[in-house]
């Protein structure tokens, strides 16, 4: 943007343009070269991350030609939501996407990200939340952060996850996933003292409420440093730890 | 019941009652007599304890006027949620009362309770469930069930509680009371062996809506062993689990 | 775990370990061996049942991973929520599986269970609700206890209930099932002196909003003596009542 | 309005009036004539029964002028949610208003109400639903409806419901009120072939919240013949039992 | 019963049975024999109509076998939701079941019902309420009710309601059926002067939450004489409807 | 209507109709002639514009027949909800209907509607959100206003929005169409003087609750000229913006 | 700011400035002058109104001194949800401040606003909704909307509602108030050709919690042409009026 | 720990202690010593904090006496929600404790806090949203992270906000604070690349539902980086956001 008010100073300057005209040729200034120049590079700066593609309701058409488009640029493509006959219709349009049907996401990596300053442990109640976990897993590694998981270790039976206390305590950042009660990162924060990103999940039925029941929990956990994203946003709760860790 | 029925039948033998007469008499019999005689008997037989006064919205009058025809009676009285400013203007009017400030309970013993088969442990999360978790514990011991408390102990300090495993195991069944993120029996069911009954309380504030975020967390408990009652029903609790320590 | 601690502790007394290597071989002892030896098999005799498998949103495949683990460590097993269609992917490669259609559970029992104390009695309002009813029969009989099945017998035709008073006054744990109104428990606990585990089903439609007014009807039932699993939860009440027969 | 119309007609016929005129004195006609005259009386007619007034919220003042009006046409007078304090402030200005402390209602009646073809039944659960359930009762004694009253008669103590079997076989519509769980009119409906109107208290606490418990387990009610008004709506479960009474 | 109480008596009053072996055969009378002859005759007189089968979620088996031990009693048969494809295959094996499909109901009349006072009309506001609206009338007309249908005058086109205003004045009672803002009813009530049956339907999207607007909304009709029935459940209303005509 | 009471008239004037039996002919008069004569035409001139149907849960017959009547008194026609099967199905038997399949309409121009005085722009916060923002496009640019359109400048991209300055400051009135958070009416009604129609979209997962927290987030809109229709209704937004646009 | 930025320019223009210094001064341009300059007073013009102060919440001595801040500036002054003694402490300190006690609104005029080109409606169902509708009527008002109060007019008694029919097709904008079921916004929109703003209030009890039943209903409207603002938002409804009468 | 393991075990080895005593000391040790010497220790090491007192639902006395004991250990204090007329009978009793109305907290600082690595930036919506964002950041300050505070910022005037980007561009991690329709957090991530807490408020009305509007529209947050923390929960904001600046 500098450049173009530069260029028109540099018109007023030189006689070449009134003021009245620069004026009028800068009336909606402000926004509209926010849009097209300052602010759309200044975001990628900003942001320090290629955008992300949300696959879910998407057509594997639509899916391909967004992901080209990031792929052309250079950048790293990871693709969330994406089911196994929509990757089978895409994968012959991706050269080198690999997809990871656990975490149900699609990644091409042309570049190594910049690292973050620590690990991230990703931890899991039970093995119905696998899929959640694993997204919030994948996009955490796809975003330069060494990641370890801690699968199947809810509540109900303790001793398993205290014996993943060493795992727990090399992380920088923790998150945790959980549904049903979702008693997950009450426990797990009064253990550490890193920041927890709690998720709950729509895993259970009856009066879980499709993760209600877990996201309230977590909102309400006792110990200070739990902070909650949308129920089943693994790729939320990864991007989150991202953040943090690349702090 | 059985001596109506066969004082009628002994007429209709007798001939002083026709048969019609008799099938007249008899309209509305399973009901009319199930009212007065059998049931209401075999009730307090059945129940095994007698009335229990819920305080809360009744005037000092009106407590003091079905307290005292319980007491008449002989039974012990239990009343509870009474505020302190409503017994005290109780307490000149029922010789004997003793209040519980910190349980709102108002007990008068006149006979021991017939004693349970083992001992109860009422647990809390945080202090501020104390009023729930004595009334509960009150109640239990006043229908005759010897009570351990072990207050303060939420799952954000896992250590606090695990520290009292050795109360815990030596409890025939365990009251969990918790507000917030309610995790508490989930995480003590999962190490024990005995039934424990859950009290979501209304502490907390803003996502907690008035215990309903601990309520579904305890209904949705993950280890198995785990009943719940209403929001703050301390006393719902502590009955419940004197029943299953008179079996 | 008593015997790996107690062989050290010989090792030391004999003078084969010396403290050092001890304490070494002992480090996050609580947790690790928490985790592998001690607790697994405290559990395993803390909680007095193999582990049940949950069916619902299992493949056939890891059913019978899972199963095939419980069954190779001579445990009897439990698989809740198996749907026809899958128990025939399974049957094949389980040597010995029944499968009950309603109940919707495979069991393979290898050795009697401990019995209860006394006998269950499950109590279901309508036709509908008999999955659920099914599935906290069968959990109760697998666990070792003598079971009573009352079924349809809704608080709209009182004397069907009224009707099996007798079989009622037998049991030592009663379990209601109901839909819709949910009232079934509330007036059971009325007539019995027994505990009463409540379990709305999701039967309904409209207000009923999938079992959520017969859950909170339950849980605002007026006798003492009620207690609530989550809609649905027939293998929670099963569960909840075996322990309860079995103290 | 047939008088206005029938008057305009002759004069229009006697030659006094143009069609002309007679069309523009009828412009608007259905709709403002409605307002002033046809609808009003019609609806007087129509409703049989005068405007009744809904104190709650409104002050002392309002309801006074408001009554004066009812009065000076020579109607019954039936004030609703009037508090203890407001009648006070009533009671001077209005000769021979008659106040119901239990009902909070205030009445003054001139002239008989045309009486209904049978006996209404008000039955309530607890002691605590009495305001509601009087409020009905007083209502329906108002619009001319022989009353019976049958309370503290909830489902957790059958035999006291039963016992009332004759009461209700002579009513001709019921009315059933209750909070908590709700299940009064479920049973009740069982047991008669009347109409039952449910009227849900917001007695309870926790999870009753505020009488939504007891509102779906009414509009989930199992047996045929019961409908639903508004949570504490005994004036309304009243108004309708006496329509139905009156057809 | 009456008839075996009836013989037990003649048998007393000949001599033929001691009073001891009339008592002995008649333990726990009240509740047996309630069960299996008293209360169900006593039923079938007391409730004046057969049982009525609900028929979603039964299979086609299930229906054929209840509805022919109905048909075999002499009683009229009434299955209420039953679609298309389920009829398909029942109607071979019900001979004279008359299928409608636009209340996919399943009749089958031997004798005419008692007829009912009055008219019952059906008001529904949109053509997507069509299918309550005739389980409605339906179920009126089965149990004896002249029925008249008022079909798709939603209070957005006032005058097509208004102009019904004669077929509404001739109705003895009223049920109104509407989804979305579910205003049928209070604009009915306030128009005529006879009971009024609310019915919300899930019609709508969105904000309608499944009906969960309209019922809220009927729940707080302003004009006395409304009551309402859940959602989508025409059979109610005019079951309802059809007592009140009785009466 | 006034043709039907100024013929009446004019034969009591002629004394070819006397005063009772035009009184007679015109009892239920404001009803009747409300219902077929005045109201309906008052309607169309009132309303101004044809009726519209909505095409969810309608077959294609009884779309095709509603349209062919709306066709063949010459109105436009516009049918909203139709996904692209039901339209192969309809095209063949509605001459010249166009579909939209981004907007999923039909439509069928015969004259051109009344041109509203301004501009109506359509913004949408993501792609997901396309369906209802074309609805809402389509509907007003069939009821006569010129459209802009403007996509996928949610308000996680502010400079997207920003740089469109300029086309919302020609619109005389702007539909906002969001899901998820719903934050763009907040932020747009900040930016412009002109009024500001809602549509939540039910566009996310989890936490959004198929649109209620879009919907909730929109009626808290801080800024003043907001104002919300139901979940995912275009339709309803652009015929409320034409509305406002044709005042 | 254009002031500004045209002073820059001239300056560039008369080399009194470089090009190198007018950027230097400029840095954040679109950011920092959008907030003190450019925008406030493009916001001024832009909004067309002066800032509106909501009581609720506010100290007398924050209104007083927000108020000031206002009046200085030579703006109208609208203080809205101000209780009476709130008023009592401001009005010394605000000379010329007018309260109206109906609308709980304070009033400074100062100078005539820009009038509206038609007449605005409130329309208000019942008594209690009477102070949200005055809120309502003085914004209008306030903002230069000549407004008609149409109050007392539910749905229940239509005919009230009918009667006003001259009023209404005056409006060129009508804002309907009800609280209870909110069938008002309903009925209106399906007389009238032009835009209902509907403000659901929170006037009812039990299921209407708090003016959640009417929102919805609102919010379902059926016949077009009715947005929805948020619950007692009377201002909302009155400014957003004002917004359409002013295009 | 170590030291009484290595204890028993060096006893062992010495022969002062044989195995089967050794045991017997270590029966429950692993929860036991857990409970007393590791976790305690462990856990005050490993958050790095003093316990911080929540005051809300506190008595003075209990506040003082828990204070104190904070104080005597030498650690800083920090009680938050403490009303002024609370502090008012604190301070004489707790010598230094400095008082924050805005914020309502209470405060002694004994040595200074370790310094995050960076600054936090608490940015609010609306005046009312104050005393949670103090709570927010006197938390933040207190334990060590200088904090910048940026008020009245709402996306209503967008300019207010964007003109603070170059305090948010210095900021480490930010807070945001926003009742009404809480969608600051999404527009504020879009425009950094620093982690965002959001905390819904309970500011507005109506359908804000007590902060569940804000609630939601934050967990839908569209753009990554952002978490959620319990509604008016400034604290949890706070504390979360010092632990990442500590990272």
């Amino acid at each position: 943007m500098k450049s173009r008010l530069e260029e028109i100073l540099r018109k007023v300057q030189a006689g070449r343009l009134s003021p009245e005209k620069a004026l009028d040729s800068l009336r909606d200034y402000p926004y509209r070269d926010l849009g097209f120049a300052k602010v759309d590079h200044h975001r990628e700066i900003l942001k320090g991350h290629p955008e992300i593609i949300y696959g879910e309701g998407k057509t594997p058409d639509q899916i391909v030609r967004i992901a080209r488009e990031i792929v052309r640029k250079g950048s790293n493509l990871l693709v969330t939501r994406v089911e196994a006959p929509v990757f089978a219709r895409i994968k012959g349009r991706l050269k080198g996407a690999r997809y990871d049907p656990s975490a149900a996401t699609v990644t091409l990596v042309q570049a190594p990200a910049v690292q973050g300053g620590g690990r991230i442990a990703v931890i899991s109640a039970g093995t119905s939340d696998m899929r959640v976990a694993e997204e919030a897993a994948v996009t955490a590694e796809f975003l330069g952060n060494p990641t370890d998981r801690i699968y199947d270790v809810g509540v109900a039976g303790l001793h398993r996850l205290l014996d993943q206390h060493g795992t727990m305590s090399r992380a920088r950042v923790i998150i945790t996933v959980a549904g049903m009660e979702g008693a997950l990162p009450s426990v797990v924060a009064g253990l550490v003292k890193v920041p927890v990103i709690a998720v709950p999940t729509s895993v259970g039925y009856g009066a879980s409420f499709k993760g209600l029941a877990a996201l309230l929990a977590m909102l309400n956990s006792c110990p200070g440093g739990v902070a909650v994203v949308n129920i089943d946003n693994g790729f939320g709760a990864g991007f989150m730890a991202s953040l943090i860790n690349h702090q």
